[in-house]
C-alpha cells in the first residue's frame, strides 16, 4: 500500500521521490483516493522543497498519462502551440493555419479560459456552428484529413492534472516554475503532439509579470518537454500592453483573419509570423527560422494559409463564408464609444491588464469557470505606447451592449493609459529559449 | 473579511502573522469557515517557515481562548503538569496528590490518550465509579474544595486546537518545535492553572528520541509559557527504557498506590519526589527545589499524599478502599506468563518502545481513537538497563486475558531486552530547562 503520509514527509524534509512513487501518488490523486488535505500539504511541500528535473519530468509524465492520450494517425508528427495567456493575443488563429499550409500538421488543445479575456475556445466559438469540443477520434482524424484541428481540453486529458491545478488555485501554490510547466507540458503531451512552441507572456496583463520569471519559465518549459522527447522551443514575448489592435472574441477572429489575408497590425502579424516558423522548425518541416519564414510568408501572400482556415471552420461545422465576409458572420456588438486623448504628447502606458479588466467588465471574459462569456464585445487600442497623440484623437474604440456594463469598463480605461511628454516603443520578443534536440 | 489566500502567501514567503490575523484564522478554523486543504497547506508552510516567538505566543493563545477557559475560584492559583508520555509512566497520579498534600492547589486536565498505553484517564478509570469526565464547573469546585481534580480534557476547552492537531497527524506536520508547544501549551492554559510544570520524555519509547529535540521542546515549552504569563518549568526525563515496574492501566494505578505508600520502584518514586517538588516552587508552596522536597518527602512518610489520593477517588465517584485494598478493587488479568533470561550477564537493551507494543498487542492500548482498552492486562520489566541477570531468572511478567493476544505481544517483547557482556546503567533525568517567573 502507498504510505502517503510518508511521501509528504520526505518532500517536507528536501527528499525526493521516485518515479513510481510519484506515479502513484498521481493515480491515487485521479481516482479520489487522496484527501484534498493531503495533497495540498504536498503541493505547499513541494512549492518549498522544490522539485528536481528527474522529479519534475516523473510528476509531468505521470500527470500525461493518468487519463487517455491522443493518438494521431500512424506517421503524423503534429506540433501544439501554447501561449501562458495575454489581452489580445490571437495568435494560435493565424501561426495554426499558417503552419499547417505550409504541411506541419498542426493539434491544437486550449485549456481552460479563466483569464480576464475568453481563450482559443471562447474566440472560435463566436464564429457561428464552430465546434471546439471534439472527441480524440474526431480530433485525430481531422489532423490525418486536413493538417489541423483545435479544441478544449477534454476532461479525459490528463484528469489528474486537474485536481492538482484547482487545488493550487486555493491553497497559494501557483507560483511555483517546476509546477506551473508541469502543468502546462503535461496537458500538451496528452495531447498527442510530437513537438512544441510554447510564448510565455511577460508583463503588467500576464500571469508572469518580470522577464526574469518569465525566461525561468520558458527554459522550464523547453528543457522539460526535452527530457519528455518533446522537441519544443520557447518565445518570451512583452505583454505590457495588448497585442494587436482588438481585445476581446468576435473582434479578435476578425483581426486574425485580416493578419491571415495580409493587412492586420504589425505586431500581431509579425509575433505569428515567428511562432509559426518556429512550430516548423519544430516540426522538421523547415531546416531554420529564416527558411521556415520564407516559406510561411509565401503561404500568407498566396491565401493558402487563408484557405487553411477556412477548411479548418468548415471541417468544425463553423459558418466558413466568416472568411470572406466576417463583418456579416460574426457577431458585434450594438453600442460603440470612443474614448479620446486629453491631451497632445505620447503614450506613455496602454496597460493589458486594465484593458483585460475592462473586457471582463463589458461581459468578454469570465469571473467564475461557469460564466457565459458575450461574444460580441470588446475594446479596441489605436495606440501603443511610445505613439504619438494629438488632444482628441481616439485612443479607444469600445464595443458594448449593455450600458451598465459600459460603466463598469470606462474607469478601468481610464486608468489603462496615460499620455506623457515622450515614451519608447517597447519591443515585442523578449528572449528566445533555445529549440533544443529531444532525446 | 479574512484573506485566506494572503494568509497562507505570507507563511509561504516567510512573512510573519499579526495577532489579529492569528486570532481570525484560529477562529474561522474553529468555526468550520476554512476548508480542511487550506489549512494543511498553511500548516506545511508553517512547518517549514515556522513560527516566531511573538507569532507563537499569538497562535497559542488564539488556540487558547478558542472555546471555554476553566475558572478556578477566586484566589485559587493551581499548577498542572503535562508529561509528553512514555511507556509506564505514572508519575501523574503520584505528583498530583502529593503536591496538593503539600497545599498546592492541582488541576490536572488529560489529553487524548493516543500513545502505546493508556493515558492518565484510561489509567484511573480502571477504578471502578471514577469520573474522569469532569465538566468545567464541577473540576473548578472540587479543586476549590480538595485542593485536586484530575479530568479528561473537555471537548470545550481549546476546540481549534483539537482541529489542528487532527490535521496535523495526517498533513506530515507533527514533529514541529512550535507546533507542537502550542499544541501543548494552549491545552494548559485553557485549563485555568496559572502555572505549569512539564515533563519531556526523551528515548525510543518517547515522541522525542534525542536530547537534542527534547531539550528544544522544553525550551519552547517554558519560554511559550512565560511569554503567555504562566509560571513554568520542565523537565527532560530517560524513556530508553520504561518507567518502573508496570505498564498497562491497573498496573500502573498500583504501583502509584505503592509508591504513595513510600513502597514503590526508586526511578518512579524519584521523578514524582522531583516533579512535585517543581510543582511546589512553580506554584510558589515552596521557596527552593529543596524545601520543596523535604516537605514533599514529610508528606509522603506521613500518609498524607496517599490519604488526599484517597480523597480526589472518592470525590470523583471512584472506590476509595483502592487505597486499602488496591488487589482486590483493581481488575486483574486471569493469565500470567514469565519470560526468562536466556543466559547470564548484564541488561543491555530494555526497549521502551517493544514493550509499549506488547501492551497494547495485549489490549491495554488503542490502535484508533474509539477504541476500547483492557485497564487488567499489563507489562511487568523486573530489570532495568546496566542490572546483572542469571540464565533462568524472570526479566518480565506478563498479565493477560486473551491468548491470541497474548501471541500477538510476544514477539515484541523477545525483541524488547538483550542480555550483554556489560552496561551501564542509564540516568532518569537528563535535564531541567530554568523555571522562570512570569512577565
Amino acid at each position: 500500500m502507498f504510505d502517503i503520509l510518508g511521501f509528504i514527509e520526505l518532500k517536507r524534509d528536501g527528499g525526493r521521490h521516485s518515479g513510481n512513487d510519484l506515479r502513484d501518488f498521481v493515480n491515487l490523486v485521479r481516482d479520489g483516493c487522496v484527501p484534498d488535505y493531503q495533497i495540498s500539504a504536498w503541493l505547499m511541500a513541494a512549492f518549498l522543497r522544490g522539485l528536481d528535473d528527474g522529479e519534475l519530468a516523473e510528476f509531468t509524465k505521470a500527470l500525461a498519462l493518468s487519463g487517455d492520450v491522443v493518438t494521431l494517425p500512424a506517421g503524423c508528427r503534429a506540433v501544439d502551440k501554447h501561449s501562458t495567456g495575454g489581452v489580445g493575443d490571437k495568435t494560435t488563429l493565424v501561426a495554426g493555419p499558417l503552419a499547417a499550409s505550409c504541411g506541419l500538421p498542426v493539434a491544437k488543445l486550449s485549456g481552460r479560459g479563466l483569464g480576464f479575456t475568453g481563450g482559443t475556445v471562447d474566440k472560435l466559438e463566436s464564429i457561428p456552428g464552430m465546434n471546439m469540443r471534439l472527441d480524440s477520434d474526431r480530433f485525430a482524424r481531422q489532423i490525418g484529413k486536413i493538417g489541423i484541428a483545435m479544441s478544449g481540453h477534454s476532461l479525459k486529458l490528463a484528469p489528474a492534472e486537474g485536481k492538482f491545478y484547482t487545488l493550487r488555485g486555493v491553497t497559494g501554490t501557483v507560483p511555483s516554475i517546476p509546477l506551473i510547466a508541469s502543468s502546462i507540458v503535461s496537458k500538451k503531451i496528452s495531447g498527442g503532439a510530437n513537438a512544441f512552441v510554447f510564448d510565455v507572456k511577460c508583463g503588467l496583463g500576464a500571469f508572469m509579470r518580470t522577464e526574469e520569471s518569465a525566461s525561468e519559465l520558458a527554459s522550464a518549459l523547453v528543457s522539460l518537454s526535452n527530457a519528455l522527447g518533446k522537441k519544443s522551443s520557447c518565445v518570451v514575448s512583452d505583454m505590457e500592453q495588448p497585442l494587436g489592435r482588438w481585445a476581446g472574441n468576435s473582434v479578435e477572429v476578425m483581426e486574425a483573419l485580416r493578419v491571415l489575408s495580409g493587412d492586420g497590425p504589425d505586431d500581431t502579424a509579425s509575433l505569428s509570423l515567428t511562432l509559426a516558423s518556429m512550430m516548423l522548425v519544430a516540426g522538421g518541416v523547415a531546416r531554420d527560422l529564416d527558411a521556415a519564414s520564407a516559406l510561411a510568408s509565401k503561404k500568407l501572400s498566396s491565401g493558402e494559409a487563408l484557405a487553411k482556415f477556412e477548411e479548418m471552420v468548415s471541417s468544425q461545422g463553423g459558418d466558413a463564408s466568416v472568411c470572406a465576409n466576417p463583418e456579416r458572420v460574426l457577431p458585434r456588438a450594438v453600442g460603440e464609444k470612443t474614448i479620446f486623448s486629453p491631451g497632445d504628447g505620447f503614450i506613455g502606458r496602454m496597460d493589458a491588464l486594465a484593458v483585460g479588466h475592462a473586457v471582463r467588465a463589458l461581459g468578454g471574459g469570465r469571473v467564475r469557470g461557469g460564466d457565459r462569456i458575450d461574444p460580441s464585445v470588446g475594446v479596441g487600442t489605436l495606440k501603443k505606447i511610445g505613439d504619438a497623440v494629438s488632444k482628441g484623437e481616439p485612443i479607444f474604440e469600445i464595443r458594448y451592449n449593455d450600458e451598465k456594463r459600459l460603466e463598469a469598463a470606462l474607469p478601468h480605461i481610464a486608468q489603462a493609459f496615460s499620455v506623457v511628454g515622450g515614451a519608447e516603443r517597447r519591443p515585442l520578443i523578449l528572449g528566445k529559449a533555445a529549440c533544443q534536440d529531444a532525446r
